[in-house]
């Protein structure tokens, strides 16, 4: 027997049933549905549309189905269609008709979206101390490997050597800007909707909307009943934050996956982090790393997905609304374990510097040659011309570019001191690289101290 | 302990063990699974790799837990990272080590990937069917409504009258694209990967790949061991012919909510089909309809999510495949479902006949009059400009458009004949449409028995 | 010839140099680029890296070469790779050999992150301007059409009676929210690459990126070099941003498109926001809404597929990034133009208030008299029964709500007072939801009140 | 002036009027236009509803026109809303009012989706044309590289030794299946809906639809009227095969692009199709294969938007499929670029034999010494963990595998044969691979053969 029975029949088809049914997934929510449901009921009081006696009974039980749900003992039936209907069930088995009051003046939809709301807001946090814990990884990492120079790629061929501290900072704030997109959504998660009824306002304007957003730890209520229900930017918001969150631990993941490999050999990930093969005994596969990658995939795919169901919705709330919830479930718990696992495998990893700083092909110093010799008063567009040319003698003549001899420097620039060689030195390279953001070690440290420095600050 | 324990500890970190974990879902497979390897265990017999003894012995140990994955009693626990893992540990512990000759030749790569088109391949016949039935179901409501006539849409603003049943079999149209789609589907996805090995092909050339396929009901071995392990082209489509599903079904969903508005009026859903609200005892809300049209939005969420994953896999088989499954078990479960309730909804639905034609205004007729004035010899672009003036003017003057009077009608068109206005008569325009596909009764009956001789065909 | 002949031949093949190009789209960047440009000769004239001479003539032939762009009579020829190909050709043969010395310590990775973020902070405004202007169209509404109601819908039914008002202020809402999100991916995008190199920072450490940053309106420098070049976080961004913009103009379109069909009849077009048929006369279809709607989802497409692109790649700078710049000119074009149109459909439109009071059933006023039941002491949930059961049979009877007999309530309700029958008067109905954000008169104009406050807030 | 002036104004708003215009794209159905136009005057003619003598005034009129688009002068103008309102304006201007006869009984609605059908069929024989092109480099790649063996990966780990040509040929049939899928989509889009008006069917039944459909080319007539305007399922379709094409071709780039780094170096890209650096003068980097990966992205997000535009779409036509044409353009022209490019590519790139061959690590003939145990009776579930043991001692006293002490496999294997480490031999590791599909040298020469068979077979 459906809640709603009366002008209807209140027996859906079998199929209709089932396909409707929302209890297999909206359960994660019992717990702030029945705060939600408490501080309604205090309204109610607060308001004089509620006895105190009833009101007593009415917490009194719901404050039991609380502790059922924390418990994990919380009665649920095949009949129940979804978490509110089964706690408003259970309620009523155990203080009888009184339960029937708490819903006085307020509907699923306003109480629907509160939840979720209060549901996203932790979410949020948790996330946020996974994005904290894996920034600690780095920061680490930073440190422990200090002074390792490893070849900087782009377009995955060698560009210019780096440290590889400053390559752990690189990821250090992309999270950190994961951080500020998830309090941004917070601040606007943190409206609340209760006391908006189903569309039009609550019908009893005794309400104190004020009130009742602060008892549930809201910022301030929504202005307008309509948008209030209909609303679910916030879910949106999330699945991107989400996405980009997937998006930044699957390029991490795509790097520590090629740095693994015997071809590069610059890492080697604990066997913890690592599986293998079910037929060929030597293989040790990087398959967590693997699978953050793949699941920023499917993140991406939730996102388009709910935004596909949200345009064109006609009015205040549609049924469709009900793919809300599964998508932010299976996002954040995705998220935080792509984060705890990447955590992992970065902390227990093995570097090889050596290995690292032997890969270095000197040729990822032309650049340096180029600016020595723009220093000399050559137009760094010729400069580049001279060095590419260098660079592509060296090649037929089957020779690091370090080793070409002085005689060919000459030829091809005239006047080449043989002290510009200088600038084909390793460190040197890096420790030019002095500006605000750059590779050089002075830079690098005190970006270090930055980052840590915002890596303290509690947002919550 | 795992399977690959040997070259490795074998100890996954827990959270990299859960994240890994597939049990969750691909417990599914597991009728597929034994299924593939009862095939494999007779092919290394038959190539002599396998005494007949052990080959009798593991068979009659997969059979067992075949019986036991039916009945829903196969015990799987919590250490098992796969179903596959799940039904090796179990039937070592049945028969004990000679269970380990069954992996003989044979990787988790090929295997997998035979289980999952298995799997794939009876989904399809499966969705074929709800999609047949649904088709039986408008072809019935286009016998039923015969004769109901109502107007049609362009743009949602009213544009010519046609039959009721013409509308019902547009949709019928849509799911048999739907059909071939998914039968060409099939057609791909019946290659069978087994005795590919990992990547390089199994390592037993003695194996009967040919004979291996036939057993297991592919048309044919795939060609190339490499591709056959990392193709996941049959998912891809899979969850493309399911996107298209829902769309088509969300079209339709659409079109119902609309027509059963208070303000259309067409239909009355029943109330088998119909839920209630919370707090207003008076709703009677098309949730089924809107569920289909929400679901509709997140299958092609997990198409994009998939392709997005599958985007830039480096090699062969790489983890993030493992991502394949989830999307494809739901979009399955979805598809099927989505197709029982709309075949409900449609089936259990009152059309109101009279309302339907009643609310034909006879501006809809515009396109007739222009046209017979194009039998008077004018040119159609200037028929149509005449017949625009004409419904302006009467607009201005608050009437209908049959309500011009003939004299407004000669003050637009020089010599115009009253008999023309016989081109406003709501049947006579469904009539005149009657070349093939039209909405004509006759075109219609033609068409309607088209129809039925095409879904009668069966493609399984 | 390319900037980078020297170690390669400099000719590529021409399917690969027209797959390459850029400039078809690019060339929005181009005053842009001259900027960052000019602010980079002065950073190196600063730095004593050039003489005050070149500096001058650089920054001439720049200013030059901007004027020209303003003109749109900058030569760009078959050749031209990119715009910033393009613009250093153009000076280079404008004030000869001089010119190379502009690209000494900037490499085309820095430079183009800096001039697409300076791009998509004007693009930011420029948004942000129609949002406004939206806004204000909607609080115009909302003061003109005060007193107008109409029935709220929730699942397409009627739900609740509402003021127009305030469902015009719903919207209003949805697109402060879309103000705030870019205001904070403004925030995020204020961050100046320029100085970062390819990747591992400039190769002069003399540059001052704090004072380069000033200089081109950042808030700062970017802290890590590889990071800066790579991040296209807020490319993501912003068309996250137009993507929730598109999907609240088309939940807006959606209805508009609905209460302008003859079936609703709530509203109608002006001509010059409908078009006609080709074939019709008498059609007035509500296009641009449709366009709106439609490109909607092209929007979110946007999304999904740059997601795809960024997610996993491996390193620093990859040349994927290159399909940042179309879907972002694309999304911002759509999207200025979308709300443009808009607020010219809704500000020109005609409500016919009569109508939409009419159209209201009585059914919408239950909930009121359930509530007003439960001011007699029934629990709400026995209160939403019995008037569940009175509107079944005021259906039963082929009555409105509002015509059933005082004895039928009577029957259900023992001691049913005749006075309760008041709850079922539209203008009480609206006046009881006047807890803060209901549609209650005085509550929608305290909230029309809040929303010209913000409305008015300056955020850049 | 608009074509359905007449009852509105005719004049749209220019924001509207801009936003509306879909000249800029849809021009490029202008050939198919005129095609089609041509095709329904001769139809009209044929019924009797246009005489001889205007029929040959409108065909000559429209031949001229198709030569003026063939030519690419063919005059539009800036109020021009469309290609078929230029055409049409252009036609009347050429022949005056008789050209107002051929709209006669047609709508823009079937003109369009006829339109449309021709292009995409045209576009998919182009695109076939390219896959075949690049199936014929992969088939002589396979030839002139016979005999390189490389290290096969699983998640990008050595895996086992495989043949390049194996190699090369699994990528031929990701291909084959792009064909086939194109194919039948061939097959569903030759319908032809010209003859269904706007929605109802053309209102002169005397059209022969059959007739009509072969005139143009099609198989058979669309059935039913109202799905013919509205179908857009073989966009989708469209969009689909080129995104799987785009998923193929980027997991090939992503090989390349790793093949090619300093670290693996295994092949080396031709200059032709490399691009440098605007910064560093060493860089030699393979752009084009990275924007075929990045151009998978974006193809991936066109389906994706599209198929969010199409979904709920209420009735026959909406303008929201105005959205349909941009997508399947850009699609077309991204797919069949980087087909060419990436054949250009493969034909010139250089394959170094000897380092690839020298990458194989001995480790990746596990497998075959787990297989050699099996023959010696040891069930493979122990021979696999045996091996396992053996290679972690090999990692433990720094040895390659092949280098372990005879007494080490004797101390883990009992009774262990020295002949057994004949299973470490490449050549022999290569050659146990002959079951069909397998890498050994005599099965790739077998699939190559089929190979050239089916890609022999012309599908058009």
């Amino acid at each position: 027997m459906k809640l709603w029975q009366g002008r209807l029949t209140g027996k859906l088809n079998p199929s209709a049933e089932s396909f409707n049914r929302s209890l297999g997934f909206d359960h994660r929510l019992g717990s702030v549905d029945v705060c939600g449901s408490i501080a309604w009921a205090e309204a109610l009081q607060y308001a004089g549309l509620l006895e105190d006696r009833d009101a007593k009974q009415i917490i009194d039980g719901l404050e039991h189905i609380k502790a059922q749900i924390s418990a994990g003992t919380l009665d649920v039936d095949a009949g129940d269609e979804d978490i509110h209907s089964a706690v408003e069930r259970q309620l009523t088995e155990m203080i009888g008709p009184v339960a029937g009051r708490l819903h006085t003046g307020r509907s699923r939809n306003d109480q629907v979206a509160t939840d979720f709301r209060l549901w996203v807001m932790a979410a949020i946090q948790r996330v946020d101390a996974q994005l904290c814990n894996l920034q600690d990884t780095l920061l680490q990492r930073a440190e422990l490997d200090w002074g390792a120079v490893l070849p900087g790629y782009t377009h995955l061929q060698q560009a210019q050597p780096i440290l590889l501290s400053h390559w752990w900072l690189s990821h250090f704030w992309a999270l950190q800007r994961d951080r500020h997109r998830l309090h941004n959504l917070y601040k606007e998660t943190e409206v609340c909707p209760l006391g908006c009824g189903a569309l039009a306002g609550t019908g009893f304007e005794e309400i104190d909307r004020f009130r009742l957003s602060d008892a549930l730890g809201f910022r301030e209520p929504s202005p307008n009943s309509l948008d209030a229900v209909s609303d679910r930017d916030f879910v949106a918001g999330f699945l991107f934050c989400c996405s980009m969150i997937g998006v930044h631990a699957s390029r991490m993941a795509e790097a520590l996956i090629l740095y693994s490999t015997r071809e590069f050999g610059y890492m080697t990930l604990a066997d913890d982090f690592s599986t293998g093969s079910s037929l060929m005994p030597q293989k040790k596969n990087p398959d967590p790393l693997e699978l953050v990658r793949g699941k920023s995939g499917t993140l991406t795919g939730r996102l388009a997905g709910f935004l596909a169901t949200l345009k064109a919705l006609p009015s205040a709330y549609d049924k469709d609304l009900q793919e809300d919830k599964q998508p932010v479930f299976e996002a954040a718990d995705t998220v935080e374990k792509a984060l705890e696992v990447m955590s992992g495998c970065i902390s227990t990893l093995v570097v090889h510097k050596s290995k690292m700083f032997a890969a270095i092909d000197p040729q990822a110093l032309a650049t340096d040659m180029a600016d020595a010799l723009v220093s000399t008063g050559i137009p760094f567009r010729e400069a580049y011309s001279l060095v590419g040319r260098a660079v592509r003698k060296a090649e037929e003549l089957g020779l690091l570019l370090n080793e070409l001899p002085l005689t060919e420097w000459q030829a091809l620039v005239p006047n080449f001191d043989f002290r510009l060689l200088d600038a084909l030195d390793i460190d040197l390279s890096l420790s030019r690289r002095a500006a605000f953001g750059g590779t050089a070690p002075e830079a690098v440290r005190e970006q270090l101290e930055i980052a840590k420095g915002v890596q303290k600050v509690k947002l919550y």
